[in-house]
């Protein structure tokens, strides 16, 4: 890759830092992290409106730039904002400290004793869009599972995220922790993106992704160290002729149009063709009189008039949109394979009263997340009692589903012995 | 890549197979894996003849290419190498099955109950070398834990490997399961390699490469998909002042002696000042006692004139033969930061009777298995009770440690409900 030096000097100084900081964070004790993250809560709340007046200049610029309403939303802060970002630090605090757990001990006939226990992974780097809030729940996070933090968040919110770097900064002060161990990236070169792809010559161990399909999509391609990302969640709610129809309504509304933004919103609806004369014409009407538009197969189309034409390139669509895809499947082993076909491993569920048939569906679907009776909007680490999550992982490595602070963490093996020498 | 276009035809076409394959593996009941594998020794067993006629083949063009003696060794086969293999498919057939095990269950406040269950990660590659004994022993954890494999063995080994393969593949037939679960790349062309480590298209989830530094270095210098290896294994032992002496000589002696050519063999001996007096000539005697070069720093030296000078290359060399390092270091602290600067991550022990030195040490040490008051050598699978491992991963994501049929699953959360949305 062809670097600007300077960046590379810079970078590399910021990663050094971070693989020190990391050793400090390892060993530092669940008060003292508890502390931080207290000390940051409050120090975010007595600087609002410093983070406001930074926030400001960030709007006025991206304003500017004529960027997109949804856009200009995502980088907003208010006072309501500012509250849920301090409010969630201490929400980190107070759960469990993961590191130093021993997750399973057993003993050896020669007398050997094993305990597998959980480890911060080191240094975990960040790369997010325009959301400000991303640096202060990432930062808390992985201060939590006691990793060392490099934060690149957008240069469109640059003046945001540093204001709310400082009071992190500040918090690890408070606590006697390394400022180091949460650093932000401070320039906005693409550069320093691929030297952290590449992992700063050993000083990352882990990138996660935050933000749209062609920024996880370009992390994807160009990373050289592990990733916990979902470039997309095509989510789909398979609803078998056994399933109440009341229910199959309630959960395909909320799955799709609770917020269509989310990747754990539904895309695809399937119907069971042995349910569909009892099923179809109440979940399109539910769906379309909540102001959804509904693309459908044939079977689909006939069923209500206002249903219009699904082609192949829908199903494999992910809206993030008022839309759904709906076809008409023989059964579960139809909806299984297309599932298999054009899922993308995030979540799905089956709405039934047949255990039998939700068994199999919860077994035999390749999905991150797979739901019986539930809306595929419970893909959250917050629903899952994970506390609060840094994102969500369909990679089959590590971490699947909800990355939360235990998922930030990983292990070694310790073995206690009284001379035991290998025959 | 620059790709033979009938390499990647083939090399797709393997693709293909083993993820069809995947999908029926990772629906196999645990006894029909198990009476595939037991087929599959009791048909090595009886082929023993055909393995060592092929076997021959193999050997006689290593002996026209002038191999080396080792090289030789690792290829040959004989009888009870054979009976060797056919038993630790059975013992792998033991073992209990880690797919569909409920690592973790929960209840959440609005009813929805989650499982994190098992489940197979899907199809593995395996680049291996010379030893055709890796072919039945990947083959069989690979399907043990409901995984497809495809494996590429080296080409000296070609005509044994693809006689051991047909062994397996009759296995899956008297078991109902498809012969893709295993396959073996049928070529020797090094562009198979490439291709494997770009992953197939997804066809392949994780590359499991087993044999020497050169090998792995490359796979894990090109693989764009996740890796379980070790490059090497620069394991410590440290001994420390309120060491048990005959312990300490007992423990140095068989993590360096026992045999020197696998990852958990000692490469470093590091004594503690404070207890020198007592322990430095009594470790120097039983290695060299033992037929050990010792290299040491000037004290090193000083305790005994048969040492040799130690260089900075030494630190980080693994030597996989007689020969140590060794130096004397101030007390625990020291010992620690020469492990972090020089070690791998691999194993490294301690010798102490203090039991809050063995637990800083235990803590601290951020390497995939740590030790007190046992022989690094233990850094094995089996020693661990996993039955029997693929190899020993020093990444930090996923599999650390011993690689055995548990670490070869991945998992997924099972949702239940009765009805919920998400509000």
């Amino acid at each position: 890759m062809n670097v600007n030096i300077s960046n590379r000097e810079l970078m590399q100084t910021i990663g050094a830092a971070a693989r020190t900081a990391a050793r400090h964070l390892a060993l530092a004790t669940s008060d003292q992290k508890n502390q931080a993250l207290n000390a940051m809560a409050a120090k975010i709340r007595r600087s609002a409106a410093d983070i406001l007046s930074e926030n400001a200049r960030d709007l006025e610029n991206a304003r500017a730039r004529d960027l997109k309403p949804s856009f200009i939303d995502r980088l907003t802060l208010n006072e309501a904002r500012i509250e849920a970002m301090a409010a969630g630090l201490e929400e980190i605090a107070a759960l469990p400290d993961p590191v130093g757990q021993t997750i399973a001990e057993w003993a050896r006939p020669n007398g050997l004793r094993f305990a597998r226990v959980r480890v911060p992974i080191g240094v975990i780097g960040i790369i997010y869009e325009s959301r400000p809030n991303v640096t202060a729940d990432a930062g808390g996070l992985c201060l939590k599972s006691g990793n060392a933090a490099i934060l690149r968040g957008g240069s469109d919110s640059f003046h945001s995220s540093s204001a709310i770097i400082a009071c992190l900064q500040r918090g690890l002060d408070a606590a006697g922790l390394p400022r180091t161990a949460i650093q932000m990236v401070p320039n906005a070169d693409r550069d320093c993106v691929g030297l952290m792809l590449e992992g700063l010559d050993g000083a990352i161990d882990l990138i996660v992704p935050r933000g749209g399909k062609s920024l996880v999509a370009r992390v994807q391609a160009d990373a050289r160290v592990p990733v916990f990302s979902h470039l997309e969640g095509i989510c789909h709610v398979y609803v078998d002729k056994a399933a109440d129809t009341e229910m199959a309504c309630k959960i395909v509304l909320n799955a799709k149009m609770r917020r269509t933004g989310v990747c754990g919103s539904a895309e695809t609806i399937l119907i069971d063709r042995a349910g569909a004369a009892s099923h179809l014409k109440p979940v399109i009407r539910t769906l379309i009189d909540a102001g959804c538009e509904v693309r459908g197969d044939a079977e689909t189309q006939a069923a209500d008039p206002r249903v219009k034409a699904a082609t192949e390139a829908d199903w494999p669509t992910e809206y993030l949109d008022a839309i759904v895809a709906m076809r008409v499947v023989d059964g579960v082993d139809e909806a299984m394979a297309h599932i298999a076909r054009y899922g993308s491993q995030h979540t799905d569920a089956i709405v039934t009263a047949d255990q039998s048939t939700a068994d199999r569906f919860l077994k035999e679907v390749d999905s991150a997340i797979v739901l019986h009776n539930a809306s595929t909007q419970f893909a959250d680490g917050g629903e899952f009692g994970f506390g609060a999550e840094i994102g969500i992982a369909t990679g089959k490595m590590h971490a699947r589903g909800p990355v939360g602070v235990e998922q930030l963490t990983t292990f070694k093996y310790q073995v206690r012995g009284n001379g035991q020498t290998r025959p």
